[in-house]
């Protein structure tokens, strides 16, 4: 017996294999009266993926089936559930599954932030102590509260990865309220990094696009980049100084980063924001004069709040914002593979896993 | 023969002896058309005063002038000055005397980020190498840009402080658009600190003080503070989290200070600005899982820009807003003795010196 009683997942049951994921069933929380449940249809390929699965962040839990870039139908719809959601409705799914809708953040509608938030894998309900398992499954279950409702014209394979990679570079453009003629740059031209230089250009924005070297820079352009900064030339702040009001840096690393080039690039006032989280045992250290000197500000930004993400949907579907997406059919063998190529980089941009109905029960 | 050829001041002779300040004439910079000469009539005694008369900001001019809070009387005024000055104005001088006026910093009008910004003292002019003397001085020849008239009712003595230490608090509550409601912290009751509540205040802001222990419980509730949050509380976290959107740090030290308590006090997307200038090897190091989880942001503010100033001299007008200040007539002696109080933190909360037509020739 597979859903409703159980849910039929694909992911790491041996964190020293854990290229080699195989096939599990999981029994979700028990469902709430405002829960969804949602059948996947598709789902992107994050690198917190391949934090998770490879035990960067923790060898915890196990069995655990990763991916938070989820699109899918709503097979089962809670009394409660977000007005305007209903049973067969094309959702999305991002990096956050649960909120307490009670907390500060979230009373200010940042959910985001809210202090019990639950990731969409590798995290706790806090009513039950029940570990989340994400989107390479036959279904899953989230509060609708964390359900999109995905516009028509976007296709399912394309959605997926904004739900995670997209919101997570496009809330700090809204966040520092970039517009017409605002300098952005972005550095890191990856999955994150090629959907805020699409935003950014579908705001208005002149877009910098900053990477170490110039491999990055014929793709950039075709991304729409206006300029392109490699931070390996030897003129580097000669000629990008005081061109930046607003910077999203989409790297991992702080240590790989080159964080006082980039601060370099800011104009006064100038805006930094670095929306990913670092290796466990990374602090930020920062030139408290170049800051104080320029009145600059570093901004953490974790993925972004509802209402954002509904107006980035919104902005995906009249502009027609469109990932670069690599599909792949999943299965056990597959989607090992799909991690390692995103883990080495052989990727452009994102993967998104398809071909659920082959592969699950459903 | 003394002004207009020379310049009488009282300070730094001899870096060992630092506290025993001697009167001296330096040769000012040439008039340029767009300059006022002030004769000075009073003198705020600023932090960081005692950072470059004790030499931790470098030894390298010697005889120095230190003061860069001035009120006086324009004696002098070049054909291109700004508009709206006139001879017989009583202006205010802060922290800057010079702005090139075309980079893009003074284009956007952050002149106080100007690329060629020069201090109002240990500082050199570009054009021609000259070091500046500051306001512990019978005159000061300024850029008109950074000559500010004040307004009637505001007495020399109180306004002088404003000038450096006021905008350097008001500024980032510009910055972040305090108004009506907003929860302001302030970090450090102090000579800027307590300016910054009194305008938190008359913004609208809900305000708490904080500080190391209780000590300075009493003295912020008269100054206004609605709460008051002592970091040595063991409780508190339980107590602040969570309690404050804007944050203005006005310690002087970054070891020192409690960081990591403060930012646990900010609500999603709070902001903790900076203002002062920290030991010259001290780094800012932040833990970025906390920046990053709560979209916190941290914004260097280095004392405020023209408008602003005009602003702040506007609403301390219109709203009564009086540092409170210790006048001491200026000599060799007390100028040496008020800057060992201020080093010790003996004074509440803020020394003006005064008596300047006494003691200089004009």
């Amino acid at each position: 017996m597979v859903y409703p009683e159980t849910i039929e997942a694909v992911g790491v049951v041996d964190y020293d294999k854990w290229l080699e994921p195989k096939r599990f069933e999981y029994k979700p929380q028990d469902f709430r009266d405002y829960d969804v449940d949602i059948e996947i249809e598709c789902c992107g390929v994050c690198g917190s993926d391949i934090h998770a699965a490879s035990g960067n962040w923790g060898k915890h839990q196990n069995p655990l089936a990763v991916g938070h870039e989820i699109v899918g139908k709503i097979v089962k719809i809670g009394p409660n559930a977000k007005e305007g959601l209903k049973l067969g409705d094309r959702v999305g799914v991002g990096a956050q599954c649960d909120c307490d809708s009670t907390c500060i953040a979230c009373v200010e509608s940042h959910e985001n932030n809210c202090r019990n938030a639950v990731g969409t894998y590798q995290s706790k309900y806090k009513e039950s102590g029940i570990e989340t398992n994400g989107g390479n499954a036959s279904h899953i279950r989230v509060n609708s509260k964390l359900a999109f409702k995905i516009p028509d014209n976007l296709p399912s394979e394309v959605a997926a990865p904004l739900l995670c990679g997209g919101i997570t570079g496009f809330s700090p453009l809204l966040q520092a309220k970039v517009g017409k003629g605002t300098k952005v740059a972005v550095a890191g031209i990856g999955g994150i990094g090629h959907m805020t230089i699409l935003f950014a250009k579908a705001l208005g924005a002149e877009v910098t696009a900053v990477s170490r070297n110039t491999k990055k820079e014929q793709v950039s352009k075709e991304l729409g980049a206006d300029h392109y900064a490699a931070t390996d030339d030897d003129d580097f702040e000669k000629k990008f100084k005081d061109t930046v009001d607003v910077f999203v840096n989409t790297t991992s690393s702080f240590t790989g980063s080159s964080f006082d080039k980039y601060l370099s690039m800011l104009k006064p006032r100038g805006q930094l924001y670095f929306i990913t989280a670092p290796p466990a045992h990374e602090q930020l250290t920062l030139p408290p004069f170049k800051l104080l000197m320029n009145n600059i500000s570093v901004h953490g930004s974790a993925i972004g709040a509802p209402h954002e993400i509904e107006y980035m949907l919104e902005l995906a579907s009249k502009e027609n914002i469109r990932p670069w997406v690599q599909t792949v059919d999943i299965n056990e063998k597959s989607l090992g593979e799909t991690w390692d190529k995103t883990e080495r980089g052989d990727v452009k941009f994102r993967y998104t896993m398809t071909g659920y109905d082959k592969f699950f029960k459903h």
